[in-house]
Formats: structure tokens, C-alpha cells, sequence
């Protein structure tokens, strides 16, 4: 590629020159999504409006679906009518919608108003379908034969119509009440005689779905029969949409960063972290901080009810960080692994005993490594006079062996329990959270944290007292 | 779909019954995904292997591919030269790679030798590929024309050898020294007039990958470009495999999974968490827990080093888990939003500074809110009772309001400096990890949560000390 490197620059250069053959063919050369990341810098609408004033329709309205909501809605407000009609006939009715979501009001009905008849009421009807089901990341702009075509004439209506609709890679045929009867390929299409009926050709076994199904429920049916279009039907089985891989991508990555957000303790962001501001992003941050932190009053009821035996053993306060955070860390691992189970399909609600039954296997072979290793380490960190622990008196004597023996006891034995309740429980709840039909993301990393707190602090002042003759 | 559902009993009655007929039919009723979950549970592989003695190759070939390890493993046993044969024939050579990789090596010097001399040294080169690369998921059927085809000749070729490809969507044009010089689309192929050359049609501004990139970033391309194929050339800059989209959704997947799991301090599975064994399991959790257990021992330090004012104020340790676990969510908050962002590209080396700022200004209203909330969350918790703090004498007195306030004090100074710290670090962290050319996941977790313990601890005591005067 001896293509010259993009640069904003270079963009305004040309605008400010009004150079519109090199703009044009700048176009012809670039991908859409990488001039848009470059006019996206560009701090003048006016500036802008001269690229969609001169290069091709065609063109500019994919470079407005990759602009952000500011500068679509900058530009709206500089269009002609006519320009904005030029951007809607160019434009997937899905790409429409996206940018119309998050327009003001009068904008919104600037935008209806422009439309043709047709594309208002396709416009219309999408902005009504609830955020997150294949309503909403459908497009209306498939292909579409009646049952008695044949072959050649499904070709010729695609080389007719087939340019301005999304796909042709899959095409539908219904019957006389717009019932879909089955699908043909552009494939199929090839391979067969030009004089075959679609019908005799056609895929029967095909998978749809419902315009209210979640879209996260579409993107695992791609990702389960390798789909790269799927059919959208009504309540009344008609088809009246399609989803294509690319925007099925979209909700993967969309909804595995929610996933992944929640499990961090944070309200899902509507935007990329780099577009949220400052403040959306506290507002997102502080909600769980104080849930959690009102639900760590649990943890220091106990060490608050146990405080005389801090004061008698003041040593035990030194592993009370090593408890609570291997506690949590492995009720954590715990809860990713289902969470993340459950988000792929491998994991269901029927596996919930077999869930259990692995954590609990899982947890004892963690849980006595753990508690080994730590018995051990304690033996170093105090031997070595890393923490010190004069009670225990001259280090290496047979008291002292004793007496490190019992906090080491103690520890371990701790550890093992905490590590053992935690993948219990991080085990069990999403499991749980599914089958009360609850998010398994949001409900589980943060009563995990807390149940794993509580249950160590209190198993270790409980051995301790019985260890160390405490009561 | 009147279909009926689709039981493994069902496939096994046919299998015993012999009812070739009916089984045959299954595959033309059933997806061949759905098929392969109940034959996954069939016990006996002679059982399985009377539907690869029927059924047509091309369907058997597929349920193959969607077996287990295992059940590949025993059906290959089993399977004469012939058989063997055929399913390589039939499947796809990115297919045969993936369940050889896994294969003991005498069954994969079986497999190579009943395969044609061509099969054997396209399977021999594609295993060679190093795993993650883009050459390990490409596949190498795929269709080429010379530069001096016209659209027809083109069409005719499709016709020809296109069903034995894994794709025709895209094909592409090679000159004489077999560089890549364009692609056409079948969209192309078909809007065009027969007799144009497609040297006139073909796009000479496509995307394409070597065969050595990380095949996250093969994801990242196809994400951006909104692709559907892409071409993978060798070091000579020659056509000699390409990656179709379904196997980059698997990619996306597995690289979240794999990054979540490195964030929940667990090391990366090779398989699904209910296909991983108990002590695999185990295995992946113990060293991340072992590392960050020992790096807790510099909490442990402090604890033991202020052992005297945990002594002396006593009511200090209850407010210990709200400061370690406060400043780690936090600390989990910004790693999280961070390598999510650098994942998705949206946040690159560059951002760094950006990024810094960013998290000062959300960990400082973030802070803010947290340490006034702790401020009066305390004097509800202690005049309520719920921690008992004789110290300060009969509640609701002035003496009590001066000493509840400078507990309260303490607790929330020092978590308005824990959740700075915690953002500052926690969005620093993964930054310098891309910086260092390391994997922001892994870099990041374990370390931001022993950071944050450890200056909140050390913060905690220091400001203790001065407002208790215990020095």
C-alpha cells in the first residue's frame, strides 16, 4: 500500500482549497470509517458540511453513520432539505434509527418530516421497538421474492433492486400472505438453472426470530447455526426485518462489556469510556461503592464484637488482609467463570448440581493448597522477622515452634474454609440468578464479595478463640 | 416449526432399528449443531459411527466437526482408510486443523497419511501456524481467478469448483506471480455485464492480514471494516489462505473470555469451563492466588508494624474491610473501563495523559462522594449501636459528636485518598502496560488491588496516628 497516511489536515486542506476532485477522490481511496475518524477532528460543521455538499451521497451518508451524535446533529442542523433527503434515501433504515435515538425532539421531527412516505413509517415503526431486541438493530432492507419465481427472474430482480438493499447474500421467499416460506442463498442461486422455481431450490430449515426476542438471544443463534443474516418475524409470523452479522457483532461486543462492567461493581456506560464524561462516569462508579461499602458494616460488626480478641492476639489482625482478599479472589474466579459460562451458552440453568458439585471439588483441591502454602508462609514471613511476633519468644525453639504453629493452624485453617465457601458460593449464585431469570453479572460479584468476608472473619475469630482460649 | 423435538434416544432408537431412511432424513431436517449435541451424548462410538457408515459425507463430515475431542478421537479409531478419507475430503482444512491439534500423535500421522498428497501438505503447513496467529484459524479453500478473467469466465469457474469452498462471497484476483490484486464481490459479479473484465470491476482498496498477526488484531480489522472475508498473505506478500467470519466471532469470544478470566486472576482455560476437568480447574486458580497472597504479605506488614494503635484505638479495625474493600472496587473499576477500552481500540498508547486526567477528576468527585457518605454512614452505625465504641461515652453528648467525628474523619480522609489512589492506579496500570508492549489484563488486576491495600492501610495508620496522637 503506497497510499499516503490519513491525516486531518490533510482533509481541511483540501475543504479550505475547495479542492472537490482531490475530496472525491479521497473518498475513492479511503475507507469511510477511517475519514470519518479524521472529520470527526474537525472543529467547523461548515467545514464538514462542504464534504457532504460535494463527494456522493453514497458516500457521505456512510461517513455520517460513523460520525459521533455531536457532530450528526451539528450537521443535521446546517442540511438543506434537500440534503437531508439525500442522506435518508442513502442511508440503511438502521442506520437512521441509530442516529435519531439520541436526536432532540425537533430534530427528530425535522428528520420525519424530510422523509418520503415509505421510509417515514419504516422509520417510525423501528424507533418504536424496544432498546435490545432484534427490533431495534434490524434493518428493512432485504430482498424479497413471492413463491412462483424462478431462478432467473430472482436474479434479474436482484440486479434491479439489489444495490440499495443491505444484503443479498440471503434472500426471502413468502407466500401469498407474506408468511415466510423458506430462504435461497445468492449461492444457490448460481449454482442452479436460471429456469428452476425458487421453491423446488429453497431452504426450509431456516432459523428466524421474533422482533421481541432479546438481542442477546439473536446473537447466540448466529453464533450457533454460523449465520450472516437472519430473518425477522412479527407476533403474526410475518417477515419484516433482517439482522446481519455486522450489527450482531456490535450487540457481542456491546453486551460483553456490560457483563464485564457489572461484574466491576459499575452501571453500564451508553457510550465508549473515552466519549463519557467525567461526570457520567462517577455517577456510574459511585452507586455500588456504597451499596458494597453498607454491606461491608457486616464485616466490621464482627471484627468490632471480636475486638477483644484483637487486643488479646494482636497478631491475628496482621492476616486479616491475607483472608478477606484470597477469599475474595477466589469466590471472584468463581463467579467469572459461570458468569462468563452462562453469557456463552455453555452453562444452564439444569447445571446447576454439576456446577456445585465442581465448585465444591474444585474448592477443596484450591482450599488445601491455599492452606498449605499459607501454613508454610507464615512460617517464613515470621521466622524471617518480616512480622513480628514476640509473644512467641526466641525464634527456632520448640515454644516458638508451638506457638507459630497455632497462627499458622489458624490461618491455614481459615483459608481453607474461605476458599471453599467462596467457590461454593460464587458458584452458586449466578446459577441462582438464572433461574430466578436475574442478571447472573449484576447480582453475584458483590454479594459474593461480602458472604466471603463475613464467613472468613467469623470462622477466624471463631477458631482463634477456641485456639487461643480467648472466651 | 411443527418439527418434533430432538431427543438423543430418538437418534439412538433409528441407529439400533437401522432405519437408514429416517436417520438420513434427520439430516435434512435437523442443523447439524444440534444433531452433533445429542450425538455428543450417545455412549457406545460404534453406535455413532453406523450414522457415519449412512448418512452422506458432506452432512457427517460437519457433525464432525462439532464433536468433542474425545469422540473425534474414538470415531477415528474406528474408522477405516476409506472413511477416513472421505470426512477429509469433505471437511474444511481450518476444520481438520482444529481437531488434530488435540489429537495423540498417532492418529494424527493416520490422518496425514490417508490424506491426498495436496490435502496432506496444505494440513501439514496450516498446523504449523503458530496458535492465535492469523494463519491458525484461516482456511485455505477459497477461490481465485487470474487477472485476465472476464465476469463470465469468472461465474463459470464459481460454478465449477465454488460449492467445495468455504466461501464465494468474496473471491480474488491474483497476477501472474500470484499477488493479490483486487477482490470482487459475488454482489459484483452479479450486477455486472458478462463480458467486462474483472480487472474493470475489482476493488483494489481491500483490507487484508499476514499470516503472523495476532489474530485479535484480524478481529479488530474485521470489527472496523465491517468484513465478511479477508485475504491472509504470506511474507512474499502472496494469497495463501483467508479468514471468514465466523471463525473471528469465535476469536472474539475466546479473547474476552480470556481477558476476563486473566482480570479474575485466573489463567486462561483451553477449553470450555464444563469440558476442563476439576484439577485443571484448580490448577488455573491456585498460582494467581498463591502470588497475590504472598503480595498481601506488605498489608500484613503494616497491620503488624501498627500493631500499638490497633491496640490503643481498638474500634480501628472495624473500618479495615470498608478501606480494603472500597479502595479495590474502585481500583477494579477503572482496570476494568480501561482494558475493556483498549480491547474494543478505543483507548490507545496515546491516550495516556488523557486517560491519567480522566480518572484524577472522576477518583476525585468519586472520593468525594464515598468520604462524605463514610462520614455520616459512621455516625449511623456507631450511634445506632451497631458498632459499639465505648470509648466515646454516652452518644449523642458533645464529647461523643467530637470523637465519633474524629473516627469518621479518619475513616473518610483515608477513603477519599484509597479511591484516588485506586483510579489514578487502576487506570495507570493497563495504560503502562501497552506502553511496556504486556498484556493490560493480566498486568493489571493483582497489582492495582496490592497497591491500593497497602497505601490505604499505610494512610489509615499514619492519619490515625496524628489525630489519636499515638506516636
Amino acid at each position: 500500500m503506497e497510499k499516503e497516511m490519513l491525516t486531518t489536515e490533510m482533509i481541511l486542506d483540501l475543504i479550505h482549497r475547495k479542492d472537490v476532485p482531490a475530496l472525491r477522490q479521497l473518498f475513492e481511496d479511503y475507507e469511510e470509517i477511517d475519514l470519518a475518524e479524521h472529520c470527526e477532528e474537525i472543529r467547523d460543521p461548515v467545514d464538514l458540511l462542504f464534504i457532504f455538499k460535494t463527494v456522493k451521497s453514497d458516500y457521505t451518508a456512510e461517513l455520517f453513520a460513523y460520525l459521533s451524535a455531536d457532530q450528526q446533529e451539528n450537521l443535521i442542523k446546517l442540511f438543506t432539505d434537500k440534503q437531508l433527503l439525500d442522506l435518508l434515501q442513502n442511508s440503511y433504515t438502521d442506520d437512521i434509527v441509530d442516529f435519531m435515538i439520541d436526536m432532540p425532539a425537533n430534530l427528530v421531527s425535522r428528520i420525519l418530516d424530510s422523509a418520503d412516505k415509505a421510509t417515514r413509517a419504516e422509520i417510525n415503526s423501528l424507533l418504536n421497538y424496544k432498546e435490545g431486541t432484534a427490533g431495534s438493530i434490524m434493518t428493512t432492507e432485504y430482498v424479497l421474492f413471492p413463491s412462483t419465481f424462478s431462478v432467473a427472474e430472482a436474479l434479474a430482480r436482484i440486479r434491479k433492486v439489489g444495490r440499495d438493499k443491505e444484503t443479498i447474500a440471503t434472500t426471502f421467499i413468502v407466500d401469498e400472505k407474506r408468511l415466510l416460506i423458506g430462504i435461497v442463498t445468492i449461492d444457490d442461486l448460481i449454482y442452479a438453472d436460471p429456469g428452476t422455481k425458487l421453491t423446488q431450490i429453497m431452504r426450509e430449515d431456516f432459523i428466524t426470530t421474533s422482533v421481541n426476542v432479546d438481542q442477546e438471544e439473536v446473537a447466540q443463534l448466529f453464533k450457533r447455526y454460523d449465520l450472516n443474516v437472519m430473518a425477522v418475524l412479527n407476533d403474526d409470523q410475518r417477515l419484516i426485518g433482517i439482522v446481519t452479522i455486522d450489527d450482531v457483532i456490535d450487540v457481542i461486543d456491546q453486551e460483553t462489556s456490560e457483563d464485564m462492567l457489572k461484574m466491576a461493581a459499575l452501571s453500564p456506560l451508553d457510550e465508549s469510556y473515552s466519549r463519557s464524561s467525567v461526570l457520567t462516569l462517577a455517577k456510574k462508579s459511585i452507586p455500588w461503592l456504597l451499596i458494597l461499602m453498607v454491606l461491608g458494616a457486616f464485616s466490621s460488626i464482627i471484627l468490632n464484637r471480636f475486638e477483644h480478641a484483637l487486643e488479646q492476639v494482636v497478631i491475628l489482625s496482621a492476616f486479616i488482609p491475607m483472608l478477606m482478599d484470597t477469599g475474595g479472589n477466589s469466590g471472584n474466579q468463581s463467579v467469572t467463570l459461570i458468569t462468563r459460562g452462562i453469557a456463552l451458552n455453555e452453562i444452564e440453568k439444569h447445571d446447576f448440581p454439576h456446577v456445585i458439585l465442581k465448585e465444591l471439588r474444585v474448592g477443596i483441591i484450591v482450599g488445601l493448597s491455599i492452606a498449605a502454602f499459607a501454613f508454610a508462609w507464615i512460617f517464613v514471613i515470621v521466622g524471617s522477622g518480616i512480622i513480628v511476633y514476640d509473644v512467641a519468644g526466641p525464634a527456632f525453639t520448640a515454644t516458638w515452634f508451638v506457638e507459630i504453629s497455632k497462627i499458622a493452624g489458624l490461618v491455614g485453617l481459615t483459608l481453607f474454609c474461605a476458599v471453599l465457601i467462596a467457590k461454593l458460593v460464587g458458584g452458586a449464585l449466578p446459577m441462582l440468578a438464572i433461574a430466578l431469570k436475574k442478571d447472573p453479572a449484576v447480582m453475584s460479584s458483590p454479594f459474593v464479595t461480602t458472604i466471603v468476608d463475613v464467613s472468613a472473619l467469623l470462622i477466624y475469630f471463631l477458631l482463634s478463640s477456641a485456639i487461643f482460649g480467648l472466651f
